[in-house]
């Protein structure tokens, strides 16, 4: 096969056409296949699949729609899972030798949720090391050359290559928002707590969510609504109009931040994101920024100073398993993985205390700027500029943090592109407006289709 | 063996002696195995035990203490696990055919946290199907014919029998305080999120906790400051004063509750904790009670309001993953929790948000009554008396739900008996007054041993 241009492949798009019977899951299955067959060889994004399963399975979801009798809008839809993820069917082995084969008896909550839907498990994602430590093999379908970012490595090359509309994700610091920026997929993570995380691999309690990867707003809505709808309570009441179609919606003031990422970035890269926004701004959406409000500029010096605070959180919560499995596997954990398990051990229970409630001031602060700005939330780059060259690095994780770090609902856009690579629009908003930040983001998507 | 009383068997009040060299925990551990000759085959606590892996890990820690190199204030302490608690030495196997042989790789937090302090894991402790549902073999060792309780039937029994001076529990409603109370064993439940949860079956993640079980205050707190400290990072800044010792400290005030639980109490077992409560007033606590304060009386009667709706949160919680384990065991999960995941489908996601309100709610008004009072606590039986005849109920769940529902730090002390049967004094506090909570045990504790 010859290489060609990755292009985004979208379920929900479909679906009609499957209730009409002009196409079908299995046809869906098969424009997946020959995307895997044209960039796996060189993408590398799975690390197991069963294409023989996923076409028995899609041929019964296909059945099913002929009868008029599928079981929900995820019905017949492949998905990939990030291989730190449980599935009944796959080993889950965390992208570390240490799980090598490593097999569980049941589904994670997610994988669940979605299964018994009728979603189709094509196949397990590559990850780094836990989500945490080495990259992987998988390269970026825009140039092999450059990292598909991490830690969700495979979920976002393989969404981004057309190789699956859907794929599951997980996000402790940018996990989900940096390789969807960087593989031009789109990306949404909802409020902290909105998804059981059970059969996930656990690494920072506080700070780990589980993200959908997808072709459109509506792809990862729909699976993130199911998701919510199935496997959702965990304390957190529910995700805002879960199952409801989310409906454009313009935003009639976001607040724009530029924070340390921006100046990660290249001038060309800046200069794709300014024009976004002036193209917003043009459609008559406020931007409010720290040039005009002295309340943002406030608000960005609290954000730079949490930042590296926020992965500090992680180091003290990661201690257990890490601490159990350097004891266990020694080298076969990685250096960076005893580097901050080492580090942690410097962190006292008093520091520990202090990040919570840096978070939860980082939490007010946000709440209590957005509100009285009247935000409809924060624009800013996915990413600091697209995915940078060789793949050990995995790129920069400030612009997915600040979201993550207080727990908000985000998504990307992949909207922008520099040099020919692709990079990702980022909203984000306050807790629980979920739906609102989907229906905000999906009237941009129309805007800046124009 | 004949039948001999039931005895508890501490580990803390040995450390010194471990220390002196005058005993040693191998010398600990063969009293343990003595008292498990005489009572396991009639109370049938444990459902997996290698006492010749526990003897070498004695062995080990004795070593540990003749070379003043002993791990932690835990080396060489014989513990159970309930078997919902993962250990990378014997199966988990939840108390359901489901989950026979099955075992993991790795220990779960709490687990961890104690073997690598030098804790010896001597085995699994029976747990009633999945900690809800159907009960199992064990029996109470005051009575063969009665519930040990539930569902850490096996933690309670094998602690109430001398069998082992510390085991580990869970608790979503009454499970540790209950069963720990019909053993005659002393229980700590910390404060929601004191600990690290992964590794333990999961059902409720909003009303599931760890708690210990042991021979004494000490036992119980030393094993619970050793968890917190390991395996602590969970988004609950941590346990107060964790790894410190805790002093017996006089309340001043105590709010007594009466409830619904006071109702289901013989008129013996009443009168026996009618003059408890006279003694602590004798010794100049001042005991406030619903009679005394309308302020205690409004409380109760919105605990009343609550019970039965704490019970709702874990229904609805629970649908994930028991419906996954009907849909795959089908009749291998018993009828009580087939019940109970029909009864979630009734249940809308509204009705969860106002389930998690009512909590928010009555975790506010048991601190403002509390705070307004002066109170250092709330004083009431564990269990509405002694164990009740009959192995399939495990009795009722009212006394401990109220401190459960709200994640308050709660703990029984065995030092009531009715009809020769013991029964528990329940004490609970505010969240995060773990310590304080364990410092006012200590004290009636001594009282109450005059």
């Amino acid at each position: 096969m010859t290489w060609k241009n990755p292009k985004l492949v979208s379920f929900s798009l479909k679906r009609q056409a499957f209730i009409s019977g002009q196409s079908s899951p299995r046809d869906l299955l098969e424009e997946c296949a020959e995307n895997i067959a044209a960039f796996e060889p060189s993408v590398q994004a799975f690390v197991s699949i069963d294409l023989d399963a996923a076409r028995r399975a899609a041929d019964a979801s296909t059945a099913r729609y002929r009868a008029g009798q599928q079981l929900s809008l995820m019905d017949g839809c492949p998905v990939g899972v990030k291989d730190i993820i449980a599935t009944c069917d796959f080993p889950t082995q965390m992208g570390s030798p240490a799980y090598k084969g490593y097999q569980t008896p049941h589904d994670a909550a997610c994988v669940y949720a979605l299964r018994s839907a009728g979603a189709i498990i094509v196949g397990k994602t590559v990850t780094t090391e836990f989500a945490i430590g080495a990259s992987r093999q998988t390269t970026n379908p825009f140039d092999v050359t450059r990292t598909p970012g991490g830690s969700s490595s495979g979920s976002a090359a393989a969404v981004g290559a057309g190789m699956l509309p859907v794929a599951l994700a997980t996000q402790t610091q940018a996990s989900t928002l940096r390789p969807a920026s960087y593989c031009g997929a789109y990306a949404f993570k909802p409020t902290y707590g909105a998804f059981r995380l059970e059969g996930v691999h656990i690494m920072s309690p506080t700070s780990d969510h589980v993200g959908v990867m997808g072709a459109t707003i509506n792809d990862v809505w729909e699976a993130a609504s199911r998701i919510a709808l199935s496997a959702g309570g965990s304390g957190y009441p529910f995700m805002q109009r879960a199952g409801e179609p989310v409906l454009p919606t313009k935003p009639v003031n976001l607040i724009r931040l530029f924070t340390r990422g921006w100046s990660e970035m290249d001038s060309l890269s800046q200069q794709t994101f300014d024009e976004m926004v002036s193209q917003l701004s043009q459609k008559g959406v406020c931007i409010l920024d720290r040039y005009t409000h002295k309340a943002i500029e406030n608000l960005e010096d609290i954000l730079e100073s949490c930042l590296d605070r926020a992965l500090e959180i992680v180091v003290y919560e990661m201690q257990w398993p890490f601490q159990d499995y350097i004891e266990r596997y020694g080298d076969k954990i990685g250096p960076r993985i005893h580097r901050m398990v080492e580090q942690a051990r410097s962190m006292s229970r008093a520091d520990y205390a202090d990040l919570l409630s840096m978070r939860r001031d980082l939490q007010r602060r946000l709440s209590i700027v957005a509100q009285e700005l009247g935000a409809n939330g924060f624009l800013l780059p996915a990413s600091s500029g697209p995915a940078p060259v060789g793949l050990e690095y995995t790129g920069s994780r400030t612009f997915p943090s600040f979201a993550n770090l207080v727990g908000f609902p985000a998504l990307t856009l992949p909207k922008l592109s520099s040099g020919g690579l692709p990079f990702g629009v980022q909203l984000f908003h306050l807790e629980g407006r979920d739906a609102d930040l989907c229906s905000h983001a999906q009237w941009i998507d129309e805007q800046l289709n124009d």
